[in-house]
C-alpha cells in the first residue's frame, strides 16, 4: 500500500485523485492532505479518510478543524503547505496547488526523498532548471508528471530510448477561439472565453488554454522534465483531446497516448508507475464514439502563447518565470474585466522585454520576480 | 554491425528490407538472400550486396546463378531456403516467403537460435501453438513481427507489462468494400477486389484484406504472438491505416503506434529492436497532410473474415491451419474467375466443418492437413 499526501485536495485535480484512492481497493492510503478556503469540503474529506496531517489555508479554517479533529496533526497556511511536504511517513506527494507554494513543497518533497506527482506547473514552468539540479543532489527522489500531455509524453517514451527521441509532439486542443483571427479576438468577453470544448477546468487555466499560453507554458515543462531540446518540440492542435501526446522516434515511429479526457488515469498513473492498476472509475475510450481525430497546425500570428513560451524557454534563467507571473496578473485582469483578451499578449511581450534574466539559485528569487513582475503588471495596467 | 538473411528478398517485403538495409550505413550486412522465380532481380541483388549465400526456387535459376557467381553457395528449392536458414553465420532471418515452407524456416531459424523477424503469416497462424513450444526450447532464439499491425501491437506493449494488458486493438483499413452490403458483394470482379484504398499489396493480401479474411488471420496471429486471450482481442475499422494498432492496458491508458503506411519501418524496428534507427529512407509521419483519423465496427455479417477467424482460433490446434489453407486455395479460385468472391466465405465454413482438429506434433502434419484442404477445396470447387 502506498502512501498519498494530496497538496490542494480540494480541487479539480485533488477531488480526483481522492477518488481514485476512495477506489483503488487498498492499493493507496490518504495520509495527509491540504486544502485552502473551502473548510467544508476539507473537513468532509477528513471525516471520510482519516488523513494524520491536514493543512489549511486560513486561520479560521484551521480553528475550526483543531477543534472537529483534536487527534490530528493541522498545518497552516503557506508554511504549513512546506511542513506537510515534509513529514517522513509517505511515499507520494501529489502537487496539486498552483503558484509559488506548489514550487517550495516539491522542493520539501525532493528533499525528502519522496516520488512527486507533479501537478503544480510552476514549478518546472518557472523553477525548472533549479528543480533539475535538485533532483540530481536528491536521486531517490522522483517526478512523474500529471498533467495529461506530459504524462502521455513520459508513457510514450517508454517506446524507445531517451537518445532515440526525434521530437515530442504535445497536442493542444486549440481552445475556444480556434480558427478566430486577430479581428475576432478583439473585443471578445471573459464569458466567451470561458468555453472551453473538451476539457471542465478552473476559469484561469481555460483562458490559458484560449490563449494556448497554457500550451505553450506546456512546452516549457515538457523541455524541463524530459531533457528534450526546444528544437524538438512541436505543438500540434487536435481539437479531440483523445491523443494527450505523443513521441516520434529517430526511426520515424510515433508513439501515442489515446484516452478519455479524464484526469483520473494520469494521476492515478502517476501512482502506481512503473505499474499500472485497474480502477473502475477511470473510463475506457469508446473508439466508436469518436467522430474523427484531426490536426491543424497552431496559429501562432493569431495565438501568440506558444511563440512567447519558446522565447522564454530558449533565454532560459529566469525568464520562464516572468512569463508566467505577468500571464498570472494579465489573466486575473483579463477576468475582472480590466483588460481585453489580447492584450494578455501585449503585457507578456513588454513584461519580458524589460526582464534581465539571471540563474536560479533559489526558490526566494522566483518568489521575488514572480511578484515583482506582477506589480508590475497591476501598476502599469489596473486603473 | 548485424548479419541478415533476408528469404524472399524479391518480394515486396524483401525489396523494402533491402532498401533499409542499403541505406543502414553499415548497421546490417546482407548474408544471404533469396528469391522464388525472378532471377533477373535476385541476380542484380546479388551483384549489389554481395551475399555468401543464395538460394533460389526453380532449377533454372539455380544454375545461371551458380555459372554467373561460382565462389556463391548456392541452395536449390525448398529444401534450399531451410539450408539457407541453417547457416551458422548471421544474425536475423527476414522469412518474408509466403506458404507452409516459410514454418519450416523459421522452424530451422529457431533451432539455430537466431532472431526471426517474421513475416510469413503461415508461421505463428498455422503452427503457433508448435512454434511457441520450440521458442521455449530455444530461448536463445526470439521471433519479432514484421506486419506493421503486430509490430505496432509490439511497440505499443512497451508502454506496460503484459499482465497489464486489457485489450489488444487491431486496426483494419476495412478494405476495398468497406460499407459495401452483401448484396453489392454478390457479383464483384476480381479487379474492383484489388483496389486497395491504403497499401499497395500483392493481389492475394489485397484479396484478403477485402474479405477481412487477413484481419482474422492477424487476431489468431496475435494471439499466437502475444499470449493474449481471445477475448481481449477486438478489430476496429481504421480507414486511414494510420493507427497500426493499440494496446489498451488495465488502467485504461491507451498506448497506439502511428506511422505512415509503409513497410520499412517495421522492417527496420524488427531488425534493430530493442534499439531504433535514423534511416533516410523511412518517410514521416506529416499530421498536417491527415484527413481525420476515424474508427468504425467492423461489418462482421457481411464480411465474415473475423469471425471465421476467431472461431478457428478459439477451437485452436489444426483448425486455424484449415482455415488459412481453404482461403489460400479459395482465393486463388476467385482470382482466377472460378468462384464468386462471397463462396470465399462458404469454402471456409465448410472447410472447417468437416476438419476434426488434432494437435499439432510436426510441421509435417501442418503441410499434409494444408495440401488435403486445398485439394479437396479445389475438387468441390473447380469445374
Amino acid at each position: 500500500m502506498k502512501k498519498i499526501i494530496v497538496l490542494g485536495s480540494t480541487g479539480s485535480i485533488g477531488t480526483n485523485a481522492l477518488e481514485i484512492i476512495r477506489h483503488s481497493e487498498g492499493e493507496f492510503e490518504l495520509v495527509g492532505i491540504s486544502g485552502h478556503k473551502n473548510h467544508k469540503l476539507l473537513i468532509e474529506q477528513i471525516r471520510e479518510f482519516k488523513p494524520k496531517y491536514v493543512s489549511v489555508g486560513t486561520k479560521e479554517g484551521y480553528e475550526k478543524i483543531r477543534e472537529e479533529f483534536p487527534e490530528l496533526t493541522v498545518y497552516l497556511g503557506e508554511e504549513g503547505l512546506k511542513e506537510l511536504a515534509g513529514v517522513k511517513e509517505y511515499d507520494i506527494l501529489l502537487t496539486a496547488v498552483s503558484g509559488a507554494v506548489g514550487i517550495e513543497a516539491t522542493v520539501e518533497g525532493i528533499k525528502n526523498e519522496k516520488r512527486i506527482a507533479l501537478a503544480n506547473k510552476e514549478t518546472m514552468v518557472a523553477a525548472g532548471p533549479y528543480i533539475n539540479k535538485l533532483l540530481k543532489q536528491y536521486p531517490k527522489a522522483c517526478i512523474i508528471p500529471v498533467d495529461s500531455e506530459h504524462s502521455a509524453i513520459f508513457q510514450s517514451l517508454l517506446g524507445g530510448k531517451r537518445d532515440e527521441v526525434k521530437k515530442i509532439i504535445i497536442t493542444a486542443s486549440g481552445g475556444t477561439f480556434r480558427g478566430k483571427t486577430l479581428e475576432d479576438l478583439k473585443d471578445v468577453t471573459v464569458e466567451q472565453a470561458l468555453k472551453h470544448p473538451n476539457w471542465s477546468m478552473g476559469r484561469k487555466i481555460t483562458i490559458d488554454s484560449s490563449t494556448l499560453v497554457n500550451k505553450g507554458l506546456e512546452v516549457i515543462e515538457a523541455h524541463e522534465l524530459f531533457g528534450v531540446s526546444y528544437d524538438d518540440i512541436e505543438v500540434v492542435v487536435h481539437p479531440q483531446s483523445i491523443i494527450h501526446s505523443m513521441v516520434e522516434f529517430k526511426d520515424r515511429a510515433v508513439i501515442a497516448q489515446l484516452g478519455a479526457p479524464d484526469m483520473k488515469l494520469p494521476i492515478q498513473y502517476a501512482f502506481t508507475y512503473p505499474e499500472r492498476k485497474v480502477n473502475e472509475v477511470i473510463e475506457p475510450l469508446d473508439f466508436f464514439k469518436l467522430n474523427g481525430l484531426t490536426f491543424e497546425r497552431p496559429n501562432t500570428k493569431v495565438f501568440k502563447g506558444i511563440e512567447l513560451a519558446f522565447r522564454a524557454g530558449r533565454i532560459g534563467n529566469t525568464m520562464p518565470a516572468v512569463l508566467n507571473a505577468a500571464n498570472e496578473a494579465a489573466v486575473d485582469m483579463f477576468l475582472r474585466g480590466k483588460i481585453k483578451f489580447l492584450t494578455i499578449y501585449e503585457i507578456l511581450e513588454r513584461a519580458m522585454e524589460r526582464h534581465i534574466p539571471v540563474e536560479i539559485e533559489s526558490v526566494e528569487l522566483i518568489k521575488k520576480i514572480d511578484k515583482e513582475t506582477r506589480n508590475w503588471v497591476y501598476k502599469e495596467y489596473e486603473r
